[in-house]
């Protein structure tokens, strides 16, 4: 499951996609001290250019699953083709990569989940922010029970510009597409299950947005069975930058995250004190998150720890998105279905 | 209606009521140059001290309505007295600065702004915050288009610990308590009335709050005709102090307050880097807001200004803390009405 | 010395002077409740706003030293006239509330101090910065042994614009009209004496400035005997405001005071996330210092307390303003004479 | 002068040393595309961890010279020895990546740099900071006249922790060690070369380090020809971490450059609004720079861009640290030699 470089494990991977997304994580597997990336999988990728940096060859899927070398893929191709490769490594026997969704569609993840679990294979599906130094700083304080038991979680996140009009149509909306990370650290802080949720959307800047169903603003409120509450906001139009913050208010305290700034540059004149506006979008903000995720992915193959987020994980945040599109169609709150 | 001091007018003022916001007014009425408290109602009243701190006579609410000179009065006794007084100060022709609530029942309230505009007299109701500096600032920048129409506003209140529980058995709960402050400020913000809105609450401090149909955490969302998401946070066990900031994700941007600090001392140390706690509560927290809200009352009355909050700002309020009450009950969104 | 009004004790004032602080201080005295405004002597003074104002009538110095019942006086008048006022003071046995300075001359200071040793009157010198609550709970907390002993003391002092040419001609130049402050808080925060000082200064904005004798750009380093070191810079062009800070490196921490802000809006666009600029000139910034540094004036007065900083503060901190002139003309560090 | 690995050049480097910075620097180089690491010089080097980890061969001195495939050379190694090495390099024809210093002695490094000259090789020092992102905005910005000229900079350094004694000993001094990153940063921010020099230091928290003639405690003011006036303090006992903060107070505003924090985590309670300590210490808090410090030097070997800081920037730092010493002994103002 793992070749042996100058006498130290590492894990073999193959790549699927070589888009924004799945170059960051070519670059951060070709780093690695403890990984090898052997094949990039995409139509477009470059092969000399594969080869000098990640010193990988560019192949076609079979060689893929056919490579018993080939401990683990990485899933970073287009959305609808995640199920389907999924399934094919678990048959393979090779550890999963995964970037969200494993599908839009909640019944067929649960298939695919079957199959995994048949098959015995590790899933980890990429809900970066888990990894990230002040989500996981925040988070870890909450569970040593600095402020009490979260009552209040708030969230904003929100991007700086829509996504692409041919990504709407496809991306099963706003809650599958983007709130999506929310409800997964929703359920990371509140360390419970939501069940009722109620979601108020709305399109207010393109009207060709609403036209494919989606929306590009809205406000989601989560219950829990005692009675915590949490709160996401998501807006696609934020002019000063991609904004990531979290507050939880509990028993004895509240824990917050502000945004990273590029620089500490603060600038004071007759307009104000200024600081810089927040890194602009994922790729800068979660550079960090990006890399750790991998690290600990490899953890988990060679020394045996544990890693979150699973397949299941991945589930139970459609399952959300899937209860706040009920909702927002029938303007009424919605039981969230617990298993 | 005015007295002249000096040579200039002053409205000369009864108050009723010597409590903790009584005090303030008070002594605040006795400092300005152009006002005089003639009359202090109050059983508790000390009237050597009202003497010589307010220049005032402590008397009988027959007195203060006899007395022709009076051209306005303060309520700022118990809550269940408002109504009955408001209504006589109609009658006898005098200006009114009235604490919320005018009554807790909002047909109650309708039948005295019914009498108030029947009988001409000036209502202002003492919403505070739009007084504050920090408020108004935010609140003019957003008139004057600096972000564009408002698309999420995030509210948050919360006070550094319950009311007592003889108030909580009489308020008539967070909603109408506590809430509706937030809900004035959501309606001057969105400056759009809110058409539907859900309330979610949990009693999770003090199992006796629930007993008398209290909450001591709640979250509303309010939508607008036009698209709108108002999100209001109300807890009364904010470990830190006296919690009011504001959010206000616009097309072209955002603007926040965040809490003001009683000092600006810094201090660095191995723990971190730590601001002195939010000053302590309303009394502090809102100083400012108190004096500029009776110099604007005063200011109406003198120089013909118009001024709100009026009477009917503080019914629709009241009109949105009881949808809340019905949302919270039902479990369901309620259309607001509006008229 | 006081007078009994309503019962209560209240301290009898003449003031001098009714420029810009002169007003300030008037104020503070007429809505004082253990303080009444007597008399006002300035030849500028509009008697009809006096009485209807602050109750004061404007007279001569003469009635002013001819009337026991003036119990205090406050010295806000041109700086010329302090050093007579306070010895004419002294010897009518009435307590002196004085702005700086006493003279810009350190013979003629010391000569006033030992009248009014002689005569036995207080004498409160009004360096107002010891009185705003943020210098005084970093000091507080300095002195409760919060950080060590201080070891690195950063002040910083910044006019948002420079004083007209024709006080720069009569001020006595930057240290002895602007850095006296600074002098002033250094020995206070130090709590120790500086025993040798070194001045750097530049004429950078406005070659008149250089034509008098003075500077706009100042950086003074002070020692103490056991080896502290202080650090004060001055400016006058400022453009985003009265710049006030402090930072106090300590053996076991730091303290840092920074700028007050008028309101708490925070903007953000594509340009930034903004504060609003700080407080714009003393008048503001140092609005509650004022009140605070009468009210303990008073206290001193009527419940004999003790206060500083006395007129012997007073002229240390003209010595260590001499001692930078001196540096700076000579370009050498200079001894600072300890008594 | 460089490889082809994979058809793309890249620069073949041997380091020297392999402490702290030593392995900061291997792991950029080993990691970077356009770098390749050959060689390692460290009697206390691992062969199989730089095998491993950097691709690297363990070797002595002669190896590195005699190879010319070595294009650039590392000098990590202790101070002691760097100057040698440049020299030897020099004479080789290889680039130099240095280390601050040269050395401690000027007149030695006038020597190197001589040779350097006549022998043409680039030498490149790493005055880690001007590679800071934050840093490099705010130069960015004052070369883009965003305030206007400078008037006054504020440079502050502290450290942690001390040295350990036995690096006190032979490191030359505070002002020579230490305080020579904030020699070159002033430098680099006035655009300008000072010209006076004053130097005032303690020896406050261990007396150990006044037996070896050093210092704990310092504030240096430097002048510039026109009058620009810079203040430089160090300390080495900043309990809350590595303290690195810049203010530049222009004709037009101010910038300044506040600390990094590891997260944005804020705590609130009653206790305060906490964040979280700065980064700790140079490794973690400059981790971008040493990584883009890299790569420019990489950029001007293979692209043929310019880059500074040069030896000649190292010997000018230098000078002004003995300046520095000189007026800490003469305790006078030094004027500063111009060539």
């Amino acid at each position: 499951m793992t070749s042996l470089a100058g006498g130290r494990p590492r894990v073999v991977f193959a790549q699927f996609g070589h888009g924004r997304m799945g170059k960051v994580h070519a670059r951060n597997v070709a780093h690695h001290p403890r990984a090898r990336l052997k094949y990039l999988v995409d139509p477009l990728a470059d092969p000399l250019q594969a080869a000098e940096e990640y010193g990988a060859e560019v192949v076609d899927e079979n060689r893929v699953f056919a490579d018993p070398e080939v401990a683990a893929i990485i899933v970073a191709s287009p959305s609808k083709t995640h199920a389907a490769l999924v399934e094919r490594a678990a048959h393979s026997g090779k550890a999963i990569f995964c970037e969200k969704p494993i599908d839009v569609d909640a019944t067929r993840v649960r298939a695919v989940l079957r199959t995994v679990a048949q098959m015995g294979v590790k899933l980890f599906l990429t809900f970066n922010r888990r990894f990230d130094p002040s989500f996981r700083a925040l988070h870890d304080r909450l569970r040593a029970d600095e402020i009490g038991k979260p009552q209040i979680v708030l969230l904003t996140s929100r991007d700086p510009y829509p996504p692409p009009i041919e990504i709407i149509k496809i991306s099963g909306g706003l809650f599958r597409d983007m709130m999506i990370h929310d409800f997964d650290v929703a359920r990371w802080l509140l360390d419970e299950e939501p069940v009722e949720l109620y979601a108020a959307g709305s399109c207010l800047n393109d009207p060709r947005v609403a036209e494919y169903g989606s929306l590009d603003t809205a406000v989601v409120t989560l219950r829990t069975a005692t009675g915590a509450i949490c709160v996401i906001n998501n807006a696609n139009n934020a002019t000063y930058g991609y904004d990531q913050r979290v507050e939880v208010h509990g028993e004895r305290g509240m824990l917050q995250i502000s945004n990273r700034l590029p620089d500490s540059v603060v600038s004071s004149n007759g307009d104000g004190v200024a600081h810089t506006p927040p890194r602009h979008f994922y790729i800068e903000r979660y550079a960090d998150a990006y890399r750790i995720e991998l690290d600990e992915f490899i953890a988990m193959l060679l020394d045996g720890k544990t890693l979150s987020p699973t397949g299941e994980d991945g589930l139970r945040a459609l399952v959300l998105a899937d209860c706040a599109n009920e909702s927002h169609l029938t303007r009424r709150p919605v039981a969230v279905p617990q298993s």
